[in-house]
């Protein structure tokens, strides 16, 4: 495990938050693996594409929050976090809806050299 | 990666699920590691002692299921699986109580080489 894989992925993080609030989508899917598979409550797991058709809903909103790293270790080509994050969304009527989360996800140092996100479980807390 | 670790991660996920059945505590709290830690929906996370509380509740019922492994890759000392839980509930009262899950899970090899379940987020579907 180096410093440097470690800052490489708290950069994933930063940035995937970054084009999340900017609604960014194209940033946001390069920052996963192809074969991405998402877990959350109450659905199917789902990979990229329908990542994407969501994504869409939400850049109608705007857009506050973080995602604090609680744990993060790398082992060779994999890492895993856990996150907890804090998002305040604003519909286009000026109603604001505040959302936490937990995540479990697995990042993947893909050929090449670029870690994405792999594997995640995200959970409303 | 090699074949005999997966199949020991194998038999400490069928060793949970038997020992949930049989409502054997003490069996199901060495597969797991002493900082092991639950992430479900609605709640903070939780660790060892909070799972054995919750244990606790479930083994006053009657349990049938199966949790099937979709994904497993081992890297190093760390693992993780992506499983489907079916399971059954009967309580006292015989009411059958169905529950499907997703999980995302961290499995740890430590200092005296068993495998355990390190860290777990648990999805209802």
């Amino acid at each position: 495990m180096t410093t440097s894989d470690k800052q490489a992925i708290e950069t994933v993080i930063e940035r995937w938050m970054a084009a999340t609030k900017a609604g960014d989508l194209d940033a946001v899917l390069k920052l996963m693996s192809d074969d991405a598979i998402f877990t959350v409550p109450n659905r199917e797991p789902f990979g990229k594409e329908q990542f994407a058709e969501g994504f869409v809903q939400i850049s109608k909103m705007k857009l506050r929050g973080k995602s604090e790293v609680l744990e993060l270790e790398v082992f060779g080509d994999y890492a895993w976090t856990r996150n907890r994050i804090q998002i305040a969304m604003e519909n286009p009527d000026g109603e604001t809806i505040e959302r936490q989360a937990r995540t479990l996800t697995i990042y993947k140092r893909e050929g090449d050299g670029e870690w994405r996100l792999f594997r995640d479980a995200n959970l409303p807390a």
